[in-house]
């Protein structure tokens, strides 16, 4: 909950507990393991029925497998170990704390290339929806944001919704979640939807990108890499937007998630780098 | 390599740790997490692009993350704990020995039925494929097996491979394996054949199968639940047998598992049943 602004006494509780406990933990876990191949488990998360971005239960899974040696011969307490391996069991989404950075890290590298039309960074605070492009440097453009049409948890509904939020659309700019959606048809009971229109959305997304990624492959498409680098000219001469898989945040702060869905961003922001690229090329 | 027939050094060396160190401590752990929902692993697996015959990485990955905290706490020394994770880290195919004894269970309680036509019981002993009906007791009905067509590890080919043996086809029997190939695109890799062909093939093990088993369901196929209970009659009315995905032995005895693929019975196994039903009856 603590991503969709809820800060109820018991979210600043696990705050510190984080701090505290998980992070220490992690962090000498880490250290006895070397480094941790966070591209092979995202290749193999697509191939175990995760997008990666609303589902993230085999990343999970297989991180926890990764990781519970290097826990239990950290030194720390049994009983330590087992409240960290038990929190993040109970989070299926803990994996995309490691999958966002490592889809940032992949976009920033393609940053800066003069004329290029690839897309970055796309990204969401609530109110606008903004993109970056790799030839139009830092410049955000932005236009208000939509709100996701899901799925609802519990009592909640359409009227609770805020416009879309969050840097998570960052998977989506790398290729993954919405864009690899034909690997996770068991997310529709999540998402909304049905297995079709999964299949549909992630081959709409072919005509709007550059490259097919290598690495992420979905099996039921006969392996073919997932649609991946969103291209302003594509979009703009489609008109097909980019799919994006999303949480869906409370619209009175505090609440934190009250459902996930599917979400777009405006068009807007791709006519308005458009046309900022022209500037730069007349 | 155990279970193929392999015995040299390691193979013993392990046999003894396995009976040392991995037995007392699953137990304790089993003993402090109290009953296992294998069901429920199983349902799950199925999301996660397991078939649960030859491809259990999502299974084995689930059964880590429950069980490690009481692992854990088990009171073992960190180092044991460690090295048990490992062992089962290292074998994709661990969650294999809880599904089949599960469907094992299931299937045995279908036992028995005064002239029903349901297989309770597909197994093979490396020379011949025997099937059990709940209509005729404990009676096998066997005929010479065929040898798997698959794909071989390292150097192996067709002329190392023993006609198909081993206990693990009843979980086809119970409607997952070659009978939940469609919910497993990714084993393509690893057994053959190609992603259509794994569609098809659940698609007409349906021809044969009595129900949809209403746990295990299949998310591409819109959450269809996996054909379940083989119906001796329906395999002689269409003259489809069922379709089992299994790991190759070397035939020379001490070599272990060659390579892994898609199998049949002998379709003399399922006349001789509908040749005893029909005296039964009769």
């Amino acid at each position: 909950m603590l991503r969709y602004g809820a800060y109820s006494p018991d979210v600043l509780e696990r705050l510190h507990w984080m701090g505290d406990v998980l992070g220490p933990l992690l962090q000498a876990a880490v250290r006895g393991h070397g480094p941790l191949d966070v591209k092979a488990i995202m290749a193999q998360m697509l191939q175990m029925g995760d997008e990666g971005h609303n589902r993230n239960r085999a990343g999970t899974s297989l991180l926890i497998r990764e990781m519970v040696p290097d826990l239990v011969e950290s030194g720390a307490p049994s009983a330590r170990v087992a409240e960290v391996v038990r929190f993040i069991n109970s989070n299926d989404h803990f994996f995309l704390n490691l999958t966002m950075p490592a889809c940032k890290i992949a976009t920033d590298a393609a940053r800066d290339v003069p004329g290029s039309t690839l897309v970055v960074a796309m990204s969401r605070n609530g109110t606008d929806f903004g993109i970056q492009v790799s030839g139009t440097g830092d410049e955000w453009f932005t236009a208000p944001a939509e709100v996701p049409d899901g799925l609802y948890l519990g009592g909640y509904g359409p009227k609770d919704a805020n416009p879309d939020i969050g840097d998570s659309a960052i998977t989506e700019t790398a290729g993954i979640g919405g864009f690899a959606l034909a690997a996770a048809p068991a997310i529709v009971r999540f998402i909304g939807g049905d297995v079709a229109q999964a299949l549909r959305s992630t081959l709409q997304m072919y005509e709007i990108t550059l490259a097919e990624h290598p690495g992420q492959q979905i099996p039921v498409l006969d392996f073919r890499g997932s649609p991946t680098g969103i291209d302003v000219t594509l979009v703009g001469r489609t008109g097909i937007l980019p799919r994006i898989t999303t949480g869906i945040a409370g619209k009175v702060a505090g609440i934190g998630q009250v459902g996930a869905g599917p979400v777009r961003p405006p068009t807007a922001c791709f006519s308005a780098a458009l046309a900022r690229l022209s500037d730069l090329s007349g």
